[in-house]
């Protein structure tokens, strides 16, 4: 039975990206060698990394003057090689969740962190707007979707202070000002491959000037200047990552994906908002078109765990919100259709009406 | 056609380990689901994480005490994490080579490295022997297999300070006493499965005394304590390990791979000690059973294309030696088959009868 796959990451990929994967661990590039055991310092890789970069770079519309790397690892890792390179004196973050708080947990081992602005006030349900940048902090760091709360910040937001976003979950999903940040960063889990890969997109000038001496792995100079491979790369996630890559620039690259994601996100919360047994937990301007949070209404609270196996029944899989919120999660990443998100609607109309 | 997959890393796996990655792509464990898109917090894939585990510690023999963890990336950063954990006052370090090197240089951006042993003078031909290990060192640091130069140290030394080994290329290609060290450590992408994985083996009463404030990513306890998933772990080169893992259990384990292991690189050494064509290049009671690198004999050194090309015509693949030694070297890791390495014997006698 086809599943529905709303999990919150690792998430829905193409059958493409799967399928094209299955195929190299079969036979990668016409080697006659499966991905799995293939050099990474083969002509055939080589020119796996070249193309993602370039699509990479193609699809995001990555200015001249930004390097493009992808490091092992995850997005945790990133928390604190970003204070590691930039953190001099101070570091302004905005809190607005689970991994905006855990990037600031790591960039407070490094340096004073100021938490200019945060949402916890109200459980993260919604965006933090209005705070005045510190022009003395190195950077700025945002979190512009997050998972576990359900909210997005959709604007590339003008910066005094070199800005840096970590866009796990929402990158690809829109359209984006590159030349607003100075770094942006994120797990490929999302709407790009399986877990274990993470990108960095990072204005070259703003590298270089680390005020400790750094391990080379750390150097994010170390990555740009060895095409991602001074050291063995995670080969199978790079070549998943391509494919998805391939997919989406069939089918009109991040602007048609938008369009889609808008869709999709739009069918869902108008009937999160009309069905009586059900309610977002997020400010409306901020809900998050990947990470849908809702919960039982009011009075109907005790109808959580039916709903979920009435999902189930229906191969809806990964609709369990997060413990921090409860309730449900419905995240719908690129790679979901709106089918799925139909079939979710028509599901919550049914079970509205058997009660 | 077949190949024969000498390569040196990413290198052959057992066909078992990708078959059943292919299959489990397609279908993860009766999920519907694509391992490529399943959560790591489901109940399969904890299940994927603790055989993977248990099976770790059980074909090593690690003893009680020892906490195992699989963490993002490659050894390369744990060059930088393992000073920054251990390193308070001055590490001893011994450089066999270029991954010893590299190590070296990162524990420096640390603290004091004293290298108290080195095999540069004959370009790491050799294994260094009988140096004195400082007693006010925080660790002794050694590279028990160096794939570029095909040396081995065979044995588990008598360490009067921590010792932490680097078995990225030859960990469960013999039985080792892990009592012996305080760490062990590694890449996945030679005896185990695809690049982007690396594991940890570590003396639980070794870790929480840090010299200074340490990142959650760089703790070790952390990924000990959270059962290797803090973050999202890559999780199809954690399956892939596991299918290596059953596959090395139902061969006979480790004792069994060993017995393997030193058939197929007498084989190959005898040959080319035989063999007028070539001479081995490394100190002969410090041969690597993993990588066995030789090249052509004086006289024959116009050869060398020829004879890779010949190689190449009979499917023999991978076998190029790295630039710093030339020539050739056949890595025969577990997965390579005793017939491979026969097959390479005989295309040598081919080779040698022909001029």
């Amino acid at each position: 039975m086809k599943k529905h796959n709303f999990n919150p990451g690792p998430s829905i990929l193409p059958q493409y990206t799967i399928d094209e994967t299955v195929k190299a661990i079969q036979n990668f590039s016409n080697t006659d060698l499966s991905l799995l055991e293939v050099s990474h310092r083969s002509k055939e890789f080589d020119a796996v990394m070249d193309e993602t970069k370039a699509l990479f770079k193609e699809l995001l519309t990555v200015p001249e003057g930004y390097g493009v790397a992808f490091v092992g690892g995850g997005a945790s890792t990133q928390f604190f090689h970003i204070p590691y390179n930039f953190l001099a004196k101070k570091a302004a973050y905005v809190n607005t969740g689970e991994w905006a708080s855990r990037a600031i947990k790591e960039a407070k081992v490094f340096g004073e962190v100021d938490v200019i602005a945060s949402s916890e006030d109200k459980n993260f349900s919604y965006i933090p707007k209005g705070y005045t940048i510190p022009k003395d902090a190195d950077y700025l760091h945002l979190t512009s979707n997050n998972t576990i709360f359900g909210t997005e910040l959709l604007e590339d937001i003008n910066s005094p202070i070199p800005l840096i976003s970590d866009m796990s979950s929402d990158i690809f999903s829109r359209p984006l000002d590159v030349s607003k940040y100075a770094m942006i960063y994120g797990g490929a889990q999302k709407n790009l491959a399986p877990a274990g890969l993470t990108f960095v997109i990072v204005r070259e000038d703003f590298l270089g000037k680390a005020p400790r001496p750094l391990p080379t792995m750390v150097d994010y100079r170390t990555h740009i200047k060895n095409n991602s491979m001074y050291n063995t790369p995670p080969c199978v996630v790079v070549y998943s990552a391509l494919m998805t890559l391939r997919w989406l620039k069939n089918l009109g690259g991040v602007a048609a994906m938008e369009k889609r994601n808008i869709e999709k996100a739009n069918l869902l919360y108008s009937e999160i908002d009309r069905n009586k047994l059900f309610r977002g937990t997020v400010a409306k301007e901020d809900r998050s078109r990947m990470n849908v949070c809702f919960v039982m209404a009011s009075g109907s609270e005790q109808l959580e765990e039916e709903f979920l196996n009435f999902a189930k029944g229906k191969a809806l899989v990964g609709l369990k919100g997060h413990r921090s919120v409860g309730g449900f999660r419905a995240s719908l990443y690129n790679a979901l259709p709106l089918e799925s998100v139909q079939l979710l609607v028509d599901t919550m109309k049914e079970f509205e009406a058997a009660h």
